[in-house]
């Protein structure tokens, strides 16, 4: 097993987003413009906001995934620029929201809508963009895609309730963890793919390895983030460390350090997330994070986003070689190797 | 002109919603079960969350309405019931969303979801209603309908974050308040009207009118209810007078005061906004209340209001006479006449 933190430092081998997606990096431009171009004339103010909010150095994965795959299906029609914008949209609304359920004040490295609008205008805009983007799918000529997306928004939703249910249950099971990931994170991973491939006409079999490679990389996705957490340079991921835990968000690596550790340090970190729960403080953070490390469990947790890229690659292996697959393989080591 | 607040103890004359409602009560309580349903099988918490939300004692207006006009025109197969919940499921999301803004812990004489379950939690309650109203209008045939649906939530939106961008801006002029709600209330109004009218396939004309009955019956429910937030009775309204002010929100009374004041009371007034601007407190709530009142604002904000529900109820009797159309003009009066 790779020893997870060293690993980070091999991370120059991996390609950047940008090479990954340059063969569609026209056409993620243009996505771009089109979520820009939604707040229309009406509003001045609402435009100001959304433009300030999506001209933040996103990483639009979600729209580069949809457009590599429509690519790699050979569709010429266009209405893939705006599907990717109605999902980048989603996402972008769940962020804005989440951003002020954990009054979240940086994202990667830039101010959040909650510290640039403050709390109420940022849950209108979070709801403008939710609404906008079901809307604007609605253009696309298959009427199962704006379900599908609505469906996939539903279930993050979904996810985000029950995690937020959740907080502060140091016994949450591995099983129920990942049930948790998989509604909030990976379905709209999943649905991107699924819709990628049900726009551009692609078989039934093909839609189903599309979706088995979204699902398992959605899952590897949200997993390197909870490790990127604990470990990750605020330089780089442009986010403080440990707000997962800090929110009472209990992720894999806590879950496995619990499970892993020996009778003295289960008693030193149960009494270090006891004081995470009543003051917000662990006390000593560099403390907790080594005993977490010393219990094995990011090794571990990084062997379960090993083996989730492991699925993702096989599923996309079932596709047939081209330049986009080449870049949808290339994704899987970014999302697993990545810093930020 | 008829002294306003005097009016209101002439309500008894005016019937009940349920009275209003009665050709479509049966009906009404199908729109209800079918919101319940709407969280589904998948998460017991969401369940529980929106089955108390729906539960509060909720007027379902803007059902009822739709429900008339679709008897009216003789509407039979069933899909103006799922379109009717998707209308309130729109409105409740909205109102979740609204008393978080307005850290509201009362409305309809029962606690809000903010009060029962906080915000993090009524954050994505609320956005939860959103994507699953726009999701399920999606069943109904004409592609038309969830696009038209998803406009006028996207206009309420926009005109809530107008309005949070006017607070405490006591210079809002009577003509920038109007188009505020418009959009943040009358459009809800007209839509369900549109909707209902195209659902039940009502010719050019008939839509017409019945968007002119909705647009005004919206903006007169608007300034009524800005009334009610200033005379209205706690135990009747169900929520503490004066919050809009508390939130820095002018309503048209006040707009009104302040153009009428002589000069002592407009200093007198202004000295009491800034006061409430400062300090969340006028000091003196129902001195600031008789000072309105001495000033005739709210005599001239009723006597708006009845301009408006003129115009809803000349549009109302170009539809044919029926049962349905007798309630539509029904309501007119309870928007009016009503104390809650």
């Amino acid at each position: 097993m790779t020893a997870y933190p060293e690993t980070l430092t091999a991370q120059n081998r991996v390609p950047s987003l940008s090479e990954i997606f340059r063969p569609v990096n026209r056409r993620l431009s243009q996505v771009d413009c089109t979520l820009r171009s939604w707040p229309g004339q009406t509003s001045p103010l609402l435009r100001t906001m959304a433009a300030r909010t999506i001209s933040r150095p996103g990483k639009l994965i979600r729209p580069g995934i949809l457009l590599l795959i429509t690519g790699h299906l050979g569709y010429r029609d266009g209405q893939d620029i705006l599907l990717a914008a109605a999902v980048e949209g989603i996402h972008l609304a769940s962020l804005i929201h989440d951003d002020i359920i954990d009054r979240s004040t940086y994202r990667r490295g830039e101010k959040t809508a909650l510290q640039r609008f403050g709390p109420d205008f940022s849950l209108l805009l979070g709801d403008f963009f939710f609404i906008r983007s079901i809307a604007r799918s609605l253009s696309v000529r298959d009427r199962k895609i704006p379900e599908m997306l609505a469906e996939a928004a539903r279930m993050m939703i979904e996810g985000e309730i029950e995690e937020l249910a959740e907080s502060y249950n140091f016994n949450l099971s591995r099983t129920r963890y990942l049930k948790i990931i998989e509604k909030k994170t990976a379905s709209l991973f999943q649905t991107t793919c699924r819709l990628a491939g049900r726009l551009a006409g692609a078989g039934r079999k093909e839609v189903k390895a599309l979706e088995e490679y979204g699902l398992n990389l959605g899952l590897a996705f949200q997993v390197t983030d909870d490790l990127l957490d604990l470990v990750g340079q605020p330089s780089r991921t442009g986010k403080p460390t440990f707000s997962d835990l800090r929110e009472g968000r209990v992720t894999l690596p806590v879950i496995y350090a619990l499970k892993r550790a020996d009778r003295s340090s289960r008693h030193k970190l149960e009494s270090s997330l006891h004081n995470i729960k009543e003051n917000k403080e662990a006390g000593d953070w560099p403390q907790l994070l080594e005993l977490i490390k010393s219990t094995g469990a990011l090794d571990q947790t990084f062997g379960q986003a090993v083996g989730l890229a492991g699925k993702a690659r096989r599923a996309a292996l079932k596709l047939k070689p081209s330049l986009y697959r080449q870049s949808l393989l290339q994704l899987i080591d970014f999302v697993l190797w990545r810093e930020r």
